[in-house]
Formats: structure tokens, sequence, C-alpha cells
């Protein structure tokens, strides 16, 4: 086999990467373990920033985004027992869009599969060799077959466990990472939403995050032991923890409703760099992952490969190499700022076991000013938006 | 000997809080440890916000800083080999004063001796009684001999070692507090302004603040290991470290001159509360302590004086004690969204041996923010000069 890309993962930034390169007349392979359904209903991150919704409303697919997602203008902060306002739109000018990453994803395949793209699904057994010659190839088992895959470049979009960053020597890497703590304990739950705008709500038994996946199903967080399990958690139990955090008293109830979905993530912040090594690009959370607090982890993936798009298209159209050649930097910039915001935001908002009693009240502080000062809000905005 | 408030301390917060209450028509009595000559060359602070200046000059003791004092408009921050300038007034509408505190000191006794204003100095032995009944008392050794003042109110204007705080029970308080792993290496150098504004310089090898006394002094710190001592620095290892933490090779050099003052100071950040217990009223450094880094704490000295002073006076003249009982949870809003402040810049400032290389990133990544986001240099800014 032999194609122009070879994309190793199927989640948005493979896929998306898949979706621009065709449309620039390049072609791509995407080679993914998983079977298309589990990509399809893996429930993940689902914030759009509008730079994000305006990429695949440009490119074709944001059709039902548009019609589904739902836009949001504000976010609101909870602490002290009370709750604030942050007007995104008044204070940018800019929205965001809450639609999950799986009715992405399931937009962007259905599109490759319309233009007859090579999607590959259930691969096993993935390396990847030569690439630091101008051929690089990907070997992988399907449907019983050892395969090879050549191509001029290969994208690895394969996640933080996947095989494409290790691909680069760890003499040629510098990892910088923190692992958080605590981490979060995530529901789906068969209710209509509590809350027009999702609710950051800090507590000191921890954060809590209320968030809405559908108009009948609400999608709720609490900060929690990384090392709990579900099983420790009853219905009961969770909707107790739940009221605790966020009720103050003012009436305002969360929702209950069926809860048909339980599961605990760990909390990490991650960047390794270079992100290019000879001819393997690495996009997404293969080289960077943000904690959730920032809803920045899509819109990075989207990030990354509008720059990583552009440079190839570069390479084939004028045979330049400096898109390629400063994909690392350039990409870090923007990561950077967003690894910086999903570190601030989750410093400010959850519970530190080991915060001395000074760390907790600035913490507080920290949480006033950003309400009380329109600046402050403003640079809260414009993060959280991605107006940078 | 009898008086309506007895003020412990003739610094900043003392002094003025005498002045204001004499303007007012109250009587006080200032008993001080050190000598009129300690206290008039004891170098400290020198940012006075424009809140600060303006009790001066309203209250008639402005004549001089608005004489003597250097206006500015903005500050720099610099970071990775190059420095970038927060325009103070353009971003708020307000400006700063450099003008240093032991200036302030002179012209505030000149002030309370030319209104026969009661100020005792090298006191000792003092000590706070019936705070809890409304006839406390001050005793004290004065020129040989003990004394006791009665007074309706007394105010612990005596820094952070004083005697006041300590007067309000342990059961009653809570303290809170950080120490920082660095302290601060201060020289005091006979030569001209390197610079027309406040350098900020965030380093690996640590901190460096560049500022100015005077036309003809320049008060230059860097970041240090608190247990150093000054004999371990001769004047030429100095200047190879402010050298070599500010200078970058576009040209500009930092101006030597003779070193005639070297000195180490710590980096704390603290708070008392409640800021009163019966007749007993806390204000400035008693009260609460914050790193340098933000030039807070002559300020907050003011803030907490004028305050307390608008009490006092509300008691007197309306049998009021609304004012009073209200003095700590004001006063503290303040002092919070200050403390904040100061630990923020601390924080982004200096350099921590224990920090990863990830919290390095973040530390570099948050400079490039507040510098490329207006709204966040504003945040610096409305804080900077205490426009809130």
């Amino acid at each position: 086999m032999r194609t122009q890309v070879a994309i190793i993962g199927a989640g948005p930034a493979g896929l998306l990467l898949s979706h621009l390169l065709h449309l620039k007349g390049i072609e791509s392979v995407v080679l993914e373990t998983r079977s298309r359904e589990e990509i399809e209903s893996t429930i993940r991150a689902g914030v759009l920033e509008q730079g994000t919704m305006d990429i695949l409303t440009e490119t074709g697919v944001g059709e039902r985004m548009k019609r589904e997602g739902a836009l949001h203008h504000g976010i609101e902060l909870a602490f002290g027992g009370r709750r604030h306002r942050i007007d995104l739109t008044e204070l940018t000018g800019q929205a965001i869009t809450v639609y999950a990453q799986h009715e992405v994803i399931k937009d962007l395949v259905a599109a490759r599969l319309a233009a007859q793209g090579q999607l590959l699904f259930s691969v096993s057994g993935t390396s990847i060799e030569g690439v630091e010659t101008d051929k690089p190839r990907v070997r992988f088992m399907h449907e019983g077959e050892q395969h090879t895959l050549e191509a001029d470049f290969i994208a690895g979009c394969d996640g933080f466990h996947g095989v494409s960053r290790p691909a680069i020597p760890d003499s040629k890497r510098q990892d910088y990472q923190r692992i958080y703590p605590f981490g979060w304990f995530g529901v789906l739950v068969e209710a209509p939403p509590s809350s027009d705008e999702l609710i950051y709500a800090q507590h000191e038994r921890g954060f809590v995050l209320v968030s809405t996946r559908s108009p009948t199903v609400q999608r709720l967080y609490f900060q929690c032991d990384p090392k709990d399990s579900v099983d420790n958690w009853s219905d009961d139990r969770i909707w107790n923890e739940f009221h605790t955090r966020l009720e103050n008293g003012d009436g305002w109830r969360l929702k209950e409703g069926k809860i048909f979905q339980k599961g605990i993530i760990g909390m990490r912040s991650f960047v390794s760099t270079p992100m290019q090594h000879g001819r393997l690009f690495l996009a997404g959370d293969a080289a960077h992952i943000v904690p959730p607090t920032g809803a920045k982890g899509l819109n990075l993936a989207v990030g990354d490969v509008k720059r990583l798009a552009q440079g190839i298209d570069d390479f084939y159209r004028s045979a330049s190499e400096a898109g390629l050649a400063s994909y690392t930097e350039q990409a870090l910039k923007r990561i950077w700022r967003a690894e910086y915001f999903s570190w601030w935001m989750t410093s400010m908002l959850h519970t530190f076991e080991d915060a001395s009693p000074f760390q907790r009240q600035i913490q507080r502080a920290e949480l006033e000013n950003v309400v009380n000062s329109r600046a402050l809000s403003t640079a809260l905005a414009e993060n959280y938006v991605g107006a940078f």
C-alpha cells in the first residue's frame, strides 16, 4: 500500500487532518485500533471554540453541529455560596458550542467515507519505520493480514498512549508533565439540563462541573480521588455529593435522573517536544494533554492539524518545507498558552488536600478577583473561547 | 497620661493615623521604640499608589512628595531576553509615585510635630492592658520613667514583630502565612538611574528589581538564599550577578557605582484576623505582610488607617460603632486582594529551586500571556496601581 500521508489514529486530529488534506487534493490513509462503533460512542470533551466551529463549518462538516450543538454565550463560576456569570460574548465577541466530541467524530467519519476516504478500523500491531528517511512506513495488521503502508509523511494522531510519540527517540525528546492529585468522577444522567450554561463550581469538598450533553442528558463531574473506584459510589452517594457541593439554599436544585454511565478520569498536564522527527509529525493528544478544566483538548488538536495540513500542502504545492520545519515552534505557542490556561483553571477551581490555610485564602481571593475585575474576567473569557 | 487614641508604632500606619485623627480633632499619642533618626533613615518600600498619593496631598503632607517623588506611568517586565512595558496609565488611567517610605515618614513626623502632636521616641517595655474594657491602657518606659497611657482606643501599628498582635489571644486569632524559600539581596548604589521605570526581571538564576531612589541613587535587588550573608558577596560578585540576570546583549547596561549599603530581607505573606479585639485595632504590618514584589506594603497600611480613622471619627461624632465593628471585614477585602496580587507577582517572577520543568514552562507561558494579552496586562496594572 502507498499513500501520501499515513495517519495513525481516527480521533478528531486524525480524521480532521485526513479531511483537510482531501480538500487540498492530498491522499491519506487513516489507521485506527478501535472499531468505528467504539470511536463513535466514546464520550469525551464537548466544548468547541469559535475557531473550531469555523473550520468545521468552512470545510462542510459543521451542518449537524450548527443544528444540534448548543451555542453558549457565557459560563458560570460558583464559589462561596454564590454563582457569577462570565459573559464570554460580551467580553470577547465570541461564543462556544457545546457539541460532543464523538458527534464531531461521526460527522468526520461520514464525510471521509462519503468521499471514498480510506479509514481502516480495528488495526493492530501498528509500528512506524524509516521516519528519518523520505520513505517512512507504517506496518500493521488488518483483518488478519500484515500490511505495510508507505507514505511521504506519517501523522501521529494516536493519542497519549499511542505508538507515534515513542517513535521519536527519548534522546531527541523533552517531556513536560504534571499529574494532579485528583481525578474527575463523571456521570451521564437522563435528565434535562439543570443550567442553561456550564457551571464550574469550587467547593471545599472539591470541584464540580455541570454540563449538558443534549436536551435529555446531563454530563456531570465531581473531583474525586483518582484511585477511587466507581464501585464505591452508589447513585445516592453520588447525588449527595453533587447536592452538597452545588447547592447553597438559594432554591436552585440540581436535577436528578437515571445515572446510566459512571467513570473516573485522571488529570494530567503534558507536553512533548519536538512534535516532529524527520517525516513523523505529532498532533493532538499524542503530543500534549491538558486537564479538561479549560475545555481545550479537542480545540488544540484542531489547531495542530490546521497548521500541519497547511505545511503539508505547502510541501506538495510549492516544494516549501518552511511550514513543516516551523510546525513544532508555531504549534507550541498556542499549546503552551492553553496549557497555562488549563493549569490555571485547574489550580483555581480544585481543592488541594495539601494546600495550607494561606493557599486556600489565596485561591478564594483569586476567584474574587476574577469575578470582580472586568480585566481578569476578560482574560479568562479570551482564553476560554480561544480568542488569541 | 490620658489621650483618646494610643498609637503604638511610628511607621507610616501610626503616623498617618495620628495625622488623620488630628485633622478630625481627635487627640492621640504615638509611642515608638526606635529613635526619630532611625525611623527617618531606615530604607523600605517606595511605590505609592494613586490613592496613597491622594490622601497625602489632600491632608497637606504631599508637597515634598509631589516635588521630589518620581511619577511613573509604566513598569517593565523582563524575561526571555526581552523587556516588555506595561503602560499603567494607558491601561488604568492612573500612575504611581516612587518616593521612599522614610521620606513619607519624615513628612509625617514634621507635620505632627508642627501641630504639637505627641510623639514619644525610644520608648521601651511597651505592654497593652484592658483592651476588653472601655479603658484600655498602654504601659511603657520613656526617658527612664514608667508611664501608663490611658485611652479610649489602642491602635497597634507596630509592625510584624510588635507587641500589639500578640495582645489578641491566640484562641481568638487565625494567622495565615507563607514563608518563601528565597530572599532579596538589596543594595544602594551611587549612580544615576539605569532605567526610567522599574524593571521586574525574571531569570533562571533568579528575580531582579531595578529601581531608583533619587537622581543619584539606585535601589537594586536580586533574589538570593534568605540564609545567605552579605559577607559572601563582594561588590564584584554582586555586579556580576546583576549583569548576568539583566543583560541580554541588546546594548542596555546596568549602571555601576559605589555600593554603600547591602542587606538581605526575607519574603513572607502573612495575614492575621481579626484585626480588632475589644478596643485594640491592628493596622499595617502588625496585621499583614506582603512580599515586596507587588509594592503593596505601605499602601495597605494607608488603606487600613484611612478606614480606622473614619471608624474612630464616627464613634466620637455620632456614637456609631458600625465603622469600627466592620473594620476587620472591610479591611480584609482589600488586604486579600493585595495578598493575592503580591503572591501572584512573586510566584510569576521568582525562580523556585524545586519547580519541575513543567512548572517552569507554565511560569514562562503565564508571563507571555501577561504581556501578549491586553486584558491580563490590564489586570496586572489595575492591581499594581491599586485601581480597585
